[in-house]
């Protein structure tokens, strides 16, 4: 059993609105100290199988087929084993 | 200045319909062996400042303020120096 979490990152020079409200919201509430705010998505799986790299290349092929859209994101896979 | 990470869970109980219809969506392209899937949301913020207990005080504040749901969520902060 392998937990495995997929980080997903919107590329540089990708607009973040979600992130740039954040920031609004957050100078609106007073914290000015605040320069910058991005957001990351990261899906949490588990997944059945004893072959590490077997599975890192299903969930390579589940980033390109469902989870990351590769014109605007990023993504990073870190497995650990269960 | 702090590179300060915010993630954000859904507590134990709360449905996370995301996770669930990438899980169905996994099963029917095929990733059978995927049991689970969880969304996790991350805050990635720059923050200025020196006083790294000043700095973590200000992002418990955001995060009972604006970032998180006390209702249904968990958080956890991580905190670097830049």
């Amino acid at each position: 059993m392998f937990e495995v979490k997929v980080k997903i990152m919107l590329k540089k020079g990708i607009s973040d609105p979600e992130g740039a409200n954040t920031l609004k919201a957050l100078h609106l509430l007073g914290f000015d100290k605040v320069t910058d705010a991005k957001t990351i998505r990261t899906f949490d799986l588990l997944i059945e199988g004893t072959d590490k790299n077997k599975v890192k290349n299903d969930v390579e092929k589940m980033c390109q087929r469902l989870l990351t859209n590769p014109v605007i994101h990023n993504y990073e896979i870190e497995i650990e084993e269960k």
